[in-house]
């Protein structure tokens, strides 16, 4: 018997109306899975480079050949199936239709079609892989098929396909549903969003932050055109400081889902809107923290080889020796800017490995434990060490009234401010006394509760950086 | 009857000819899916380290155990099956075995094992997984199983096993796909090929070229020996211009695309046939190009601590006190070399964000729209970024006759002609009315079409770099 | 029939036990994927955040609408499910559980529960999928499910319902196994353990042995201090140092088991325990090594920024002015220290190529011969070049009796004794004479064997870094 079901699934026959580049890719991924296809088309005479093995004929006729048939043509042509509604009654059409941009139309393809034709179910699916994926035979491409349907047998029939195909399935509900899943191949980096606009402002502030405070004081106190810094120096001020920000950012919110869960006496009350939104985008925001911190790593190390840096080594050595001074070695001034460069190294190593762990296929690999012990743990160690690092940037510049022009301090003190207030906060939340309370909210603990909670864990705390 | 079925199936017996590595591990994994394993062995006794709970007896008696028949064994050896061919008769072998070479036989393996035993139905599986993958439970290796046969009721019985195992399948048709199939595990980066051979005469033509205008020319010249500079100052001269070049090669195939198809008025007449390999191997074109933007950094960053830029600098200063001038800044050089930098430490952050993009999980996560934001878009600002370095690189050099020894321009001249070419035909891509002409053509439009199209989408322009 | 089955299938409902956060992502992921699911809690009425379309129920009328129950409740409150022993009897039981530590109870959590309600059938399974994986919907997270258990068709039906949710199943064996499916979630690297530690103790060592030689030994003979040195010229000894010898301890076990292979004449002996340890490790050792690699590196490219490198360089153009020495050009010294540099930046190229093939879903892309080439071939390429590196940079130097302060020679010396060992080793492995016999070996060849051989091939010789 489960001889006979195999045969009688692999010779299953599928139509697929439309011959364009999806059809024709979906078409020979059928064929290789055993399927017997046939092509409905409004010219089958004509239609060219259809798969070897496939038969084509008008649409009507075509349609009596199967019982499942994809729809493979776009909203504006889906007119003519209304013709075909005697010839569909009772038939599974898969829509596979995507729009070219969002909110053409009232409603999704899905439902149109399903207006369109009363006797058919339909059902959306494979609308987010491209043909290149059907061709590509799925080992490059994405394998999730997401579906969406009223009737959960014509479903079970198009996972049947999907999962012949090579797919795995997420089924995403009724067929209301649809305009989602049809709005996911549209989307641009969602989740970069927030974090890129953050990124954007905090760039453009503190760009001009420093361009007043270097260039522009330079220019109006001393009348000195050094405006070639902005290429270099300033970038090289603007970077690190975008950088360490944006990762202090990137762990604020679980610091502060800490303490309201700690003032909540739960953690099964929803957090504020704002931020959820943040703690969603913290993967995104360690990431742009790593560009830049990546950024700043080759603008520091090119260094010396600028012109400008070359010519002024240049000229204090023949000041050096025209004027006979003798150069006294700095023992304070060696161990600080050796510390200096060292922190950074380690925190842009630590970075780096951060980075290396969100990858999907790295952090797939890791389980929970070792998620986060990676993304907290090692997480805090960079923003410790890159913070100490601008620390003994500073040194004691901040004592200096010369740091402060037109009132305004030095940039990389600006840049201070959260890392402290994250790490002050998170020192509050890792003493043991403290610790102990959030550890117990966490595992399901409540302070005004009368059932005792039975989750299983705290799983569900959402990765810090992945 | 659903837990029937299942009872049913898991208590199956699966028989595997071969007791080596591969039959071992594949009959452990059987084991664990819960199937029963027999081993058949030419020598019951002396059969070592099997899996606990498997069975060993001689062939004839395994075979008569189960249906499904692996043959884990050499094809030199498939000699002794064809005295067995009436236990095996309406028996279903699996073929799983690979050669040392290509071409060692006029026949697939799977083909030889079908003729050499008529009675049996011979499915090819398993080939492409290794022994390594079936022990470690697929979690680091590959998952997918290649299948192929001529009985869709025989392929079905091992698409069922092979799910069980954890693997997804995907069928390539009939047992003349099986020559392919054993072919697959013997390929060395196919797609590597052609880039990696313009890699090497590129840099072989590039690095002979400036040893003659540089080394060369001095040594004929003026008689100093300079080959020292060969390991880096050469080499940093060749590096940069390859990845330049490799980089507008990745895309210049696209651009031609547009141009043809503008001229063709359809996407639905095939490219040249030189045209479709090159575009297959873009993605490989960029990566090299992004290994040699690599070293191309490393050997730039490396310039202050090399022995002879020391040297250089210092015999440099020492002059310029003896000689008693003043060394006037050049705001002008200042710009430039900062631009110069900034413009190239920009370029490859681009760079290698694309490359990153082309690792098979990150892009998998991507949907269409981003894959082609971040390879189309952002390649070019790559591409845009990296000629500008060069163009500041040279500055007005172009201009001095000292530039021209031998009438040999300098080797970064050479360079900036691809990537000019390359970004002029976009310019021209680009432009409104062309670029609405070229939309038109990847949606479906057809200048000399007697129907109106229906294809749904353009997700057949092959992905740009991954 | 096959649409009876789906649709039957796809109306099956299913039990949850706890309503935590565990319980309800699972609830969500089985309504999205066609199932009914109904909640059993102590305390319906206050069971909140629940998904749309579940019901909740008390456990034992819960319990009586489905067949299969998630149990979703810590091992602490297992204790209720005894009283509802004539409510379970005959169902099948999917425990789920974790704990919070390692070996806080003797046994199971899946056996005590089985012993507690002895009328069910319990299946461990989705204990090493995270409440977040579920919900994300498997793009992002790891989707194999490990379940075990006694019963086949329990079994089966968990493998259906895991992979209608779009899992892939792997069957561990009988319920004896649940203890070590209970251990996955709470390993915290195992494999990088052995490495780890072999980095610490070679970092200790190498530190305080280069910290005696140079910081101590000076401070001793000429009472200088030059304790700042430990924070870049220090620690830009260490890392080199540790990154070369961990990097060759990577290729060490894989000669050694060439040798035994040859001593034995036949690769079916087990390895001995510590070289099986060792060979499982080499991934981890080698990414480690890397790591290494990288900080020197970037510890190398911050020298010319350095406080006291400039000082130094400073102090040698000035008295080379006042002395008026001129500064002879070295021609050794320049192609030394160039071919130093090349090939440092070579190997840490060709070495970051090993890493990224080592990305799970850049070495699952590769097959056999592709892998075995990277990792074997340009692994010892990379090894090669480092080692050539490390020799380049200590030129002449153990000549000259002023590199054995307290009869320790320098670090780097110290360094270069493995990384030829292993050399040696393959040099001789890979000799004409020496490589038949063991490629012979490793395709089964035996020396005393009676019978002839019939594995397939050599591919349980386990990834060489991945």
């Amino acid at each position: 018997m489960a001889e006979l079901h195999g045969k009688m699934h692999k010779q299953e026959t599928v139509c697929i109306f439309g011959t364009g580049d999806f059809g024709r890719s979906l078409g020979l991924r059928l064929l290789q899975s055993g399927y017997n296809v046939v092509y409905g088309s409004r010219d089958p005479k004509n239609s060219l480079l259809l798969p070897k093995g496939s038969k084509v004929m008008a649409h009507a006729a075509a349609a009596g050949e199967a019982h499942v048939i994809f729809v493979a043509v776009q909203r504006e042509h889906y007119g003519f199936l209304s013709s075909l509604a005697s010839d569909l009654e009772g038939k599974v059409l898969i829509d596979v239709s995507n729009n070219l941009r969002r909110g053409l139309y009232p409603e999704s393809n899905a439902e149109y079609l399903s207006s369109l034709v009363p006797g058919v179910t339909v059902v959306k699916a494979f609308n987010t892989i491209s043909a290149w994926a059907l061709q590509s035979g799925g080992l490059d491409a994405n394998r999730q098929v997401l579906i969406c349907g009223d009737r959960a047998d014509a479903k079970q029939q198009v996972v049947d396909i999907a999962q012949s195909l090579g797919f795995t399935v997420l089924d995403r509900g009724s067929i209301r549903a649809a305009a989602e899943l049809e709005d996911l191949p549209l989307q641009l980096f969602p989740l970069w969003r927030l974090p890129f606009r953050i990124a954007i402002c905090l760039t453009a502030f503190i760009f001009f932050y420093a361009l007043t405070r270097d260039v522009i004081y330079e220019r109006v106190t001393n009348g000195k055109d050094i405006a070639f810094r902005i290429m270099v120096s300033l970038a090289n001020k603007v970077f690190p400081i975008v950088s360490l920000v944006m990762l202090s950012l990137c762990y604020l919110p679980g610091a502060l889902a800490g303490f309201l869960q700690l003032y909540n006496g739960t953690k099964y009350r929803r957090f504020p809107d704002w931020l959820d939104r943040w703690m969603l985008c913290r993967k995104q925001l360690g990431l742009l923290a790593l560009a830049f911190g990546f950024l700043h790593v080759l603008y520091t190390l090119v260094i010396p080889i600028r012109y400008y840096v070359r010519y002024r080594i240049n000229v204090y050595t023949i000041s050096l020796v025209k004027d006979n001074i003798t150069y006294e070695f700095d023992n304070t001034a060696a161990w600080r800017y050796d510390s200096y460069y060292s922190m950074g190294i380690l925190g842009f190593g630590l970075f780096v490995l951060l980075g290396i762990t969100s990858l999907p296929s790295v952090s797939n690999s890791l389980n929970w434990r070792e998620f986060s012990f990676v993304q907290s743990k090692l997480g805090y160690m960079t923003l410790l060490l890159c913070t100490f690092h601008t620390f003994l940037y500073g040194w004691d510049r901040f004592l200096k009234t010369s740091s402060y022009r037109w009132w305004m301090p030095q940039a990389y003190m600006l840049s201070l401010v959260v890392p402290c207030v994250v790490l002050i906060l998170k020192l509050i939340l890792i003493m043991p006394c403290v610790d102990r309370k959030v550890t117990r909210i966490r595992q399901g603990w409540e302070r005004h509760s009368k059932t005792s909670s039975n989750c299983r864990d705290t799983k569900t705390n959402q990765p810090l950086m992945a």
